[in-house]
């Protein structure tokens, strides 16, 4: 490791861990977890991903979907905020690691496709506006609780003269705060002739600044009775330990496996995104892997799911992470603020995280994709859209189940429909090229077909349909050869196919003959006994000996229509 | 219609009939229904079926897998026997009929591909176990319920001192007799002279006469009163009406997709095997439609879930039915039985039932798939004992569920591995081909690409991946063409995909051009802002292109090495 690279993780490091503070009190609470449990997920994670992952600047900790998919999940079964509630969390941290775990070992990784990205788009986009209208309630004080996202607002909406102004004043200016600091204090600290590290330093800091000028603001005030506050943080590192077994866990696994499989797709499409800038490549089962001990050690450590977060990895990037051992440093820094700022963080109001949350998410809504989907495919669009409004009238763990449906379904469809040629020779060449394409010769009662595509048992049945559809006009002594040129990979399903096929045509007086076989397949076919079919190593081949075997017999038109020449 | 199709329809009914009496009682008893809810679902399921199924001799009705499903799905809520299991049964092939109908009408045939033919093979087989080993405690009368495979076991041994001799010598008399009938009844009437519509009958309705030759001895003896038989069977036809609403409907929704789906995907690969027959296009989308009316009239008039027998179709082929309208004909038959026969079944033994299921369902163990799989795809071999196995361990629910996960896993897995090509040109032709298989002739600082596949989100990462490990050796003013003559469709992801990677091989100073563009794929790019990268009719034509343009600098050496010669 050269001294570049450590500098770069150690001042990645504590840029990070800046934004990390306000972030993980934040999203614990967005998880209904007391504040500090924000902070235990920032710890033993990072050095978890730091073991496994291979993502250069990928930043691991809580995020707001986890959090809000960590919510939904305990909802059914516990109180919010009660022991029950935490380790209820620490369950879901402990399933989701152990299943991404195995995935990783198992090589899952191609897993990611069963989100398409125009559908986790809309499915962070819905979830996004789902978090921002759970933060009007801690915003204003309003008791709201459950239902959809329409039934909240019209809650909200008719229960406004409940309003606490304290509350909503803190959340106001904190939110207004944030927009400021956001859009000026960049400008301004370079204006002032800042640089470098510094810079970065005091521009990523600024949340958590403007948080702690409200904070002392309403403490001066003496309104901060009036408010609800973060209040005790046990002072410490958290324990090493299981939770307490309960029998609604089995209830919880099939969240365990949702949320570990979102976070994995949103988190490994960040480390390609990442790992392209970097010029290294990503390795989709080692971040499996590295997110799976995150989450294992972040249950073992009494928190909750946590995955990749976007902003934190973009400035993590920006600030010069080079290696996964900046989380390692990240993660050092925060033991710093768990020993030492435990009474300095229980007078944060909650309605100035409550803004922080509001900021943060509104940029993960991203109409952006929504509108390059109208633009180069429907179809995307419309799973776009039907995923954000599944996510806003469901909820988001029937949303994103709804989301892995469409996405599935894409992708059985798409397979169901391989490309099927059929072919003709190119004049005076060896070529054979699609008929409809190109100006081809081909020969009477003779078919030359190329199926552009594996044959498995998801495109079969089309393969079959189509073959079958094609050789109706062929008579008695007709030839059908399949190449299978595309062909590299072929299941139990289309080896059955094809003996059936064989057997088929050969009652109808029709010989079946492959070309171009690839060495693995050939061998399957002979086991299949499908070694009598004729196997030529070209379509030209193929093609020359049907010419000359039609030119052969005592009649010599090309093809009789009786076809009472056959010899069976 | 000819007569002769006529002549067929009404023979195959009659001979189907007769196989359906024992059926549809036996199949009812395992779905934990009053047995002459099984006569209901043989007659308005199989006129839905013929307005809207298109198979010649598909025979609808109460099958073993979907009623064991039934029974599967029902235990957490209700008792068996009860009328809330009944109304609960009702609901579940009123909801799987409605989705099937809806999917039919989205022309959603292609979710076949849910389950691949080893892992449907491996759940009938699995399932086939599990019902034999219900039987047991019936041909019995030691009370087994609930529990795994293997509990139920273990507790038929444990309590084997409970056994009602009259029920086992009931159970297992019948049981040897259908055997014998299955073996030497055919044979025997026709070494009799028997031949035609009246072999088949006689031969189809051995089963009906063996249970009734035990009933008869068994009430002459006087000893029915010591087993457990059908009991009072309700004369006259089936009210058409809604099972009343219940809260616990919420929790089967799940369980109606599932049993649909299974039944669809059993009885459309029936269908398709029938159709080659026939000689009919087979069209998977009505087969749902015909199997979602099927299921709604079954729900509708007091019965529950019916799909496509295998033994039934089989023999309704066999006996010659050409058009649906054979089942139209056996739903009038069970009409008369409805009406007639009630008095005569309430004394048949529930022993003699189980027999028959036993008999009936141990054809379903499919051992034959496996062997196919162990010798042509160990995948597949695996996929069939993870299923079998798992439906033993987990029943039939979580059993198909893995299933499902297991083959739609294999689809997303194989779409992952899309085969890419790095192609040269033949020597003396126009042609490119694999750099790996033929002897080509390829460009310095040059690549030219093949992928075999639509671009879409769930291969698009690999094909990112292997491009990018591709082009590593290339320099500055390097080119990479992308032969894009295998792709057909391409998705956001994958033109969002392309616009990144013209992009980053730009910062590289490297050209990406496409060739062999299809139309609408070229339109799309165009919508891209990707027309300002080359698009040339033929990879041919690129190949002159580059060639002439590394001809061109100053610099006569085909690539330096250091890339000064660049101009950003």
């Amino acid at each position: 490791m050269t001294g570049d690279t450590l500098t770069g993780d150690l001042s990645a490091a504590v840029v990070v861990t800046l934004m990390l503070i306000p972030q993980s009190l934040a999203y614990a609470l967005l998880a209904g977890m007391p504040a500090h449990v924000g902070l235990y997920a920032s710890v033993l994670p990072l050095i978890g991903y730091a073991l496994l992952g291979r993502s250069p600047a990928l930043a691991v900790g809580p995020v707001a979907i986890a959090s809000v998919m960590t919510f939904d999940a305990l909802l059914p079964f516990f109180t919010p905020g009660s022991p029950e509630w935490v380790a209820g969390g620490m369950f879901l941290a402990l399933a989701s690691g152990l299943i991404l775990l195995v995935f990783g070992f198992l090589r899952f990784g191609f897993i990611a496709a069963l989100l398409s990205h125009p559908v986790m788009s809309g499915f962070v986009s819905g979830a996004a506006i789902l978090i921002i209208l759970g933060q009007f309630k801690t915003m204003t004080g309003i008791e709201v609780s459950g239902g959809t996202a329409m039934q909240q607002l019209h809650k909200l909406a008719t229960n406004l003269d409940s309003v606490n102004m304290v509350t909503l004043i803190v959340g106001l200016s904190t939110f207004i705060l944030l927009l400021l600091a956001r859009r000026f204090a960049g400008k301004l600290f370079k204006s002032a002739g800042v640089r470098g590290l510094l810079l970065d330093i005091l521009t990523k800091s600024s949340p958590l600044v403007m948080i702690a000028i409200v904070t002392l603001v309403l403490v001066a005030s003496g309104f901060d009775a009036d408010t609800a506050t973060v209040g005790a943080v046990p002072t410490g590192l958290p324990l090493i330990a299981l939770p307490p077994m309960s029998s609604a866990y089995t209830g919880l696994v099939i969240s365990a496996l949702l949320i570990g499989v979102v976070g994995f797709i949103e988190s490994v499409s960040m480390a390609r995104a990442i790992g392209r800038i970097r010029d290294v490549p990503t390795d989709a089962d080692a971040e499996l892997r590295g997110l799976g001990a995150a989450n294992m050690l972040s249950g073992l450590s009494g928190a909750f799911p946590v995955t990749g977060g976007l902003s934190r990895s973009v400035v993590n990037l920006d600030a010069g992470a080079r290696t996964p051992l900046a989380g390692v440093f990240s993660a050092i820094l925060m033991v710093g603020v768990l020993l030492g700022a435990g009474q300095y963080l229980a007078a944060l109001p909650l309605a100035s995280l409550a803004a922080l949350i509001i900021v943060a998410i509104w940029a993960l809504f991203d109409w952006q994709t929504l509108r390059d989907c109208i633009r180069y495919d429907r179809a995307d669009a419309g799973g776009w859209l039907v995923t954000f409004f599944g996510v806003l009238s469901l909820g988001v763990e029937h949303g994103i189940m709804l989301g892995i449906a469409l996405s599935v379904g894409t992708v059985l469809w798409r397979q169901s429909r391989p490309h099927i040629a059929v072919m003709g020779r190119l004049p005076g060449t060896e070529h054979f090229r699609n008929v409809n394409r190109h100006d081809v010769q081909t020969l009477p009662n003779a078919l030359f077909l190329r199926v552009d595509a594996n044959l498995f048992f998801a495109n079969w049945d089309r393969v079959r349909d189509f073959i079958d559809q094609q050789t109706q006009p062929l008579q008695t002594d007709g030839h059908v050869v399949l190449s299978m040129t595309s062909v590299s990979d072929i299941d139990t399903t289309a080896v059955e196919g094809l003996q059936g096929l064989a057997r088929d045509l050969k009652a109808r007086g029709i010989t079946l003959a492959f070309s171009e076989v690839k060495g693995p397949i050939s061998d399957k076919l002979k086991r299949a006994h499908l070694a009598e079919v004729s196997s030529y190593l070209s379509t030209h081949e193929a093609y020359e000996a049907i010419e000359a075997a039609q030119a052969e017999p005592p009649s010599e038109a090309p093809s009789e229509p009786t076809g009472d020449n056959t010899s069976r």
